[in-house]
């Protein structure tokens, strides 16, 4: 498929992944008695990334997370001179989907802005988990991320099913830790609502990038040797 | 298949789709403490579409939805002359599925009509959303759920998986705007409720027949290029 | 595989749905504040025969339900004469489920007996749903079961998927009916507790055999004609 | 692949399932309202394995549990001299992740250690069910556990759908018995926690090592027979 086309369904997935995961937790989790809770966060967050890889991962690769596309660079997986591109509308999907998010919600005489959806540690998680808490649960979530989308879309794993690997990968991501960060490991999607929220939110910004992309090199840079063929 | 094999296949599929759907909303969403809750709920729905896929894909193409007909009619994949039969004939199926649950749903001495689990906006939605928060709700989720069926059974992706992807988008589209419309993206299913209970939310069926149609054909034009083989 | 593989794995499969699902209802659904409810035990369910198909399903064809076996006989997919020995086997497997779940759960010193997951209607129905309501639900529902088993296990539906939509399908009748009548659609499931329980629920045994086999027995006619090849 | 990958492969994927399942557990289960529920937990344990299987499974076999190990091995699926390096890095990436785990967990201020979801029964049993109840119990689910792995890895089951159901049958396992034994069905999942808390859950230690390996033996003695292919 043309670069075009590419890029096209990279905005279209990060802004889905964005859209749903940050919606069904905004409009969603809270609602009383019937609220879907962080239970159905993570279903959402996962369903996004699993119909988005079936959707879009035959044009794009279906990657959806900058942190994904430096993972995939890093176990040579990926060409380099595409990393940053995919980046850059990977960051705008992830905007406009927060703010069409944010128009639809503002809809609701009900409707209290809150986090927003945002990441964040310390005072800024929920459960108030430490700067190293996060750090380390970013790093190693999204390590195994990858280390799964690297073992699943290897040439030995049967075909057909990394789509619903990797994204219900995601959704154990945000079982494990929505109550520490708000679940990242992905830094277009902390971009976007960080953006609507702004000012502590958005002085945090910088560790969603960091951590999650420290995380996918590491795996791509293990993936390297992990998956090498036998000779 | 003949046609009459294909509208059996269909009036079974939405049938299913809306006595499930809803099924699960009126009879187990709210039951004290042990309710299923809206996350229930929208796992109903997209098992309705992921059973009806497996068991009817093979007879009609498993649409079970006007809006999905039209989506695919204006992605090139479906033929013009049969969209019309397709959505008589859906129609019928959600309707006799909503008599059927009515029948069974008053045979509780503690049932209350309540919506019936019809869709609305403004006043009839469960989180009082407007109108315009409800028109782009609809179109966005409906553009989205057509894009991921036209990826989902393009050539280029895994055979098999395409019921798999549409069932859980239809999940995920319930787990993000059940608070927003009680989550339409189909008329036909639309269409039997609000038969139902009639009033207000029989003046605002219209809208869950413009703007769910609006997204599925938007989908098909932007789906012919995004999906076009390269060359 | 000889006929005594046959009923051994239709003897495990059968204990296991019945032990699966109704020791999920009886040991984890109502455990206070982080019980499964109503929608962990439809999962249950659906998983234990999801599980079935592909441990058992090569051996037996996994049934595990005399209202499957009736529907595939009568849809001219099983031959007359396993019937019986079928049936048996899997009745014997789901008591013997029921009992070795009675031993566990009163090793508890808070357990109470209860409904055992017994299936009922009126007055021993979770939302009093009466015996029309009950009977509709039932037929409709085994109805529904056996023509997604037929079509998924037709020649032209992707080979594979049949054991997560059949799985997935039984979790779907869940979500929809608890409150109704438990759900059964499978006699085999509720004789076992019925045996243990006893009284008003045993009395009430044989409409759990009538209406999901009358409901099988419908979908296998309707199933010859709807998934008969085109000439 | 040669064995340095394979171990490598069975380290991260008990790391995975011990964190994942039994992080989730730590910080999410119990959330004032939002909480995932002992439905999160099982989930999140069954999607550990589905995904590990997708990683790592074309490596090393996706074991990641010493029961595992041993049911493959008396089933004649795995060889002799393989078990005892396998179960020794399973245990090493079990206790890795429960300390991980305890770093991140303790970076909360609300942080207290409680049971830090290691395994128990009679009074350490959250239902406080007996002796012979957790015996039956981890025993039975074992069992069941190795006769859908054998099944679904079989040659004559559909090729590819292992992962999903072998991760699916741990979620439908921890569905019945979280409230019974905190559900191990794998002695290494149980020695990172326990060794974390020490105290009484130690003591109990062994039952998790004897009850789960003898269930997973026996069911590798009748999977000989039951899945051996006519002649």
């Amino acid at each position: 498929m043309n670069l075009s086309q590419r890029l096209t369904a990279e905005f279209l997935g990060t802004f889905w992944l964005t859209f749903g995961g940050c919606g069904s937790a905004v409009l969603s989790a809270a609602y009383p008695q019937l609220g879907i809770g962080f239970a159905g966060v993570a279903l959402a967050f996962g369903l996004t990334v699993l119909t988005g890889v079936y959707a879009f991962g035959n044009i794009s690769g279906g990657h959806f997370n900058p942190a994904v596309t430096v993972g995939l660079w890093a176990g040579k997986r990926f060409s380099a001179s595409d990393v940053l591109p995919y980046i850059v509308i990977q960051v705008a999907g992830a905007i406009a989907a927060s703010v069409a998010l944010y128009v639809i919600a503002k809809g609701s005489p009900e409707f209290k802005l809150g986090n927003f959806a945002a990441n964040g540690y310390g005072e800024l998680s929920a459960g108030h988990y430490s700067f190293v808490s996060g750090m380390f649960m970013e790093i190693l979530l999204t390590f195994f991320f990858l280390i799964i989308i690297l073992g699943a879309t290897s040439p030995r794993a049967p075909a057909g099913f990394a789509g619903l690997a990797i994204g219900l990968a995601l959704t154990l991501i945000h079982l494990i830790s929505i109550p520490v960060t708000n679940t990242s490991v992905n830094p277009a999607r902390s971009t976007g609502p960080a953006l609507i929220v702004g000012g502590a939110y958005l002085k945090q910004l910088w560790f969603f990038w960091v951590m999650p992309i420290a995380g996918g090199w590491l795996a791509g840079i293990v993936g390297r040797t992990l998956y090498k063929a036998p000779k």
